[in-house]
């Protein structure tokens, strides 16, 4: 017993992957958390849809889970429910009782950012979040503080541990994205409804919060920013390797001066960069700041233990009082509305591939001919696929999106099958 | 004028480098960090050797740098002279003046560090060093924070920009110690007495402030287990890179239960390893938790920029009173003396190099008789050096160091130049 301890008392709710994940690391690890913060941590009380062996019994059951918000022993609500109904009136109902708050949600933070913010402000409440990114990667403390001297100029995220295992495999397996998914879903990398995953919607969800801090302004998340892996094929990754480049699902965050570009979409990085180089189911944020210049950290993003240590580590900022009071890096007053740019507007270079019969293919002069001026190309490859057709692939210059599409709405009459990837290239 | 702000004001001792750095900032990109703190940062006295033309004519000097701990109108005093003599003296005067102070001086962390915590503790100060270990990479914040909610089992680090610009120069360019050190010299990325640097005590004192971290122990300093690079050829370099390994300077921290493994030495590390690409200047810590599994941060390690912006996070953490009070992450009274175990205690590969001639050469058999079933051997490459002569090159399979020396003893009379290099294996 440590009666002379001051004790934070938490109610956990929702005890899926991360939620069993932050249970089992505040029993197994009590005492190395309270010889560093001298607080003693209890769950004093659990809620899920149905009850769990593995909570003690002597730990209160919330049959209704909003019953913790309105607790008077419980000092801190853990919301691990995820999605934007019960786990939003959830959090709400704590605040406005004075309970402080950590989630891993980022489909609600992201999504309905400005209400949360102007709610906890309102209360004067604390909302921490960690968990919401990158797991193993303590970014949002480092965006809020370690980072803090600087204006984050570039972001450049993998943030969704299943595309990147999915487009690594896809890659080293030379086989096809429908094939690879089957086999990620059956080793339990993907849900049975991967779409939220493969359609970039987490990614999305991550990078508005990274997008936030870095800006000091509301979440935005713009589904016409959101393009997922599910159409990249084999094809795309073989070519895009003869190359010299990988493909990898990117959320992207840059600071433009009077508008900002955030957008997710697959993109080729050249094999050397330290990015492109991140693999399998790990998470990376590539950060360019003023003053540090890069920064990369890499790291699981999933898992229970992991996400749960890091809703831990939030548990603890508040059991030592040490936390970013404002909810996106600076007070309500100063948060503004971001502009983004519309991906017609990006400015950057294209993977480009269409398919010619063997009569053009005999033209040494067609891409020029074809793209002239219009579009400089910078890399081609060609690509026998039947007795009559050839693939066609190539690297453009930089060039803005919008110039782009009309050369390439003017040309697809002429060639077949012609579609691109976006290819992004950072200096580290 | 901001009247109704707050308003934190600090001296800077020392302004070389990151002194200016922190000047720099804390002038040029003071609008954002008023906006994310809500505190006017304001330097109102200086010191240095010589008086700095860049500095403010309004800002106060002083003559004798320890008036600065004794000025009633200083909150925080930072330390960037470096040195354990002025350095210490100034630290200790403003903390008994109950001054916060912000340091990044690893060298009088690393080796006073109980003198230190125990003056600290008893004068209850704050004494923040975020940009004593790996600049860009907010590693320091980590280990007290953002990890706080695991047992640290394994670091390897990647400290010392100007070692790693060397090895990796020396690879790229076949080039050997002497000739790239002094090109290393003529860019600015070594000191012109770099014994410091490339004899590894630099990265010695930084892996002891992340042990103390991890161990919640006295940071430890014991030259016995530092080696530095000055002894790789580049003959090193080239049969390692054959046989698929790259050397790096390692630091090491491991937890082995009722010691811990501290030590800096130079080690083969498998080209696929994601520490072993982190190249040039940079800076990287592969971390493993308990909980979140591995993390890898890369980032600069120097510059005046790169420092100073750790060197500010600390300021503005302490602007916005959000920091780990313990000076090691736990209270003095828990801290304990951690005991290392010697490298013949150490359990791991190697890389042995000898020489022979060529009737040896010609005995098929010979390295099997040599070393017979003390060593077993992974891999093995021969490369004829003269006429005479041929170079054995292996990597051996895991042994205890001890024992290794022992049989190496024993075969150092009938082979010629017999050396070794650790061989080291993240899981990463």
């Amino acid at each position: 017993m440590t009666n002379n301890k001051k004790t934070l008392k938490i109610a956990i709710a929702g005890l899926g992957t991360v939620g069993k994940g932050v249970y089992d690391i505040l029993h197994k690890d009590h005492n190395i958390i309270e010889k560093r913060t001298n607080v003693r941590i209890e769950v004093v009380g659990v809620s899920s849809r149905t009850k769990k062996d593995f909570v003690n019994q002597n730990i209160k059951f919330y049959d209704d889970v909003i019953e913790m918000a309105n607790d008077p022993q419980v000092d801190v609500v853990v919301e691990l429910i995820g999605g934007k109904t019960i786990a939003k009136q959830l959090i709400f109902k704590a605040i406005a009782n004075g309970k402080k708050v950590v989630t891993a949600n980022k489909a609600l933070i992201a999504e309905d950012g400005e209400e949360i913010a102007n709610f906890v402000d309102k209360h004067q409440g604390i909302l921490l979040y960690e968990a919401s990114v990158a797991g193993a990667n303590p970014i949002i403390k480092a965006f809020r503080e370690g980072f803090c001297a600087n204006d984050i100029k570039e972001v450049y995220g993998i943030l969704n541990g299943t595309c990147n295992f999915i487009l690594t495999k896809m890659r080293d397996e030379e086989k096809n994205y429908h094939e690879t998914l089957k086999q990620a879903q059956e080793l339990g990398y993907a849900e049975a409804d991967p779409s939220f995953d493969v359609e970039g919607i987490d990614t999305a969800h991550k990078i508005a919060i990274l997008s936030a801090l870095a800006n000091s302004s509301y979440p935005i998340f713009e589904p016409k920013n959101i393009t997922g892996i599910s159409k990249i094929s084999a094809d795309d990754i073989a070519i895009a390797n003869e190359l010299g480049y990988k493909i990898k699902l990117l959320a992207i965050y840059k600071n433009l001066g009077d508008k900002i570009q955030q957008s997710v979409y697959p993109a080729l990085l050249k094999n050397n960069e330290k990015i492109a180089q991140v693999d399998g189911s790990y998470n990376a944020i590539l950060t360019l700041g003023s003053n540090f210049e890069w920064n990369m950290m890499i790291g699981r993003g999933a898992g229970g233990l992991t996400t749960g240590s890091a809703v831990v580590a939030d548990i603890i900022d508040i059991a030592c009082q040490r936390f970013n009071k404002s909810i996106f890096n600076v007070d309500l007053s100063k948060l503004s509305h971001a502009k983004t740019i519309g991906l017609n507007e990006r400015y950057g270079k294209y993977f480009l591939k269409f398919i010619i019969n063997n009569e053009q293919s005999n033209q040494k002069n067609l891409i020029k001919e074809v793209f002239g001026e219009k579009i400089k190309i910078k890399q081609v490859t060609y690509k026998k696929t039947t007795q009559d057709q050839t693939l066609v692939a190539l690297i453009t210059e930089s060039i803005i999106e919008s110039d782009f599409e009309k050369v390439i709405a003017e040309v697809s009459q002429n060639l077949k099958g012609i579609n691109f990837i976006r290819v992004e290239e950072t200096k580290f």
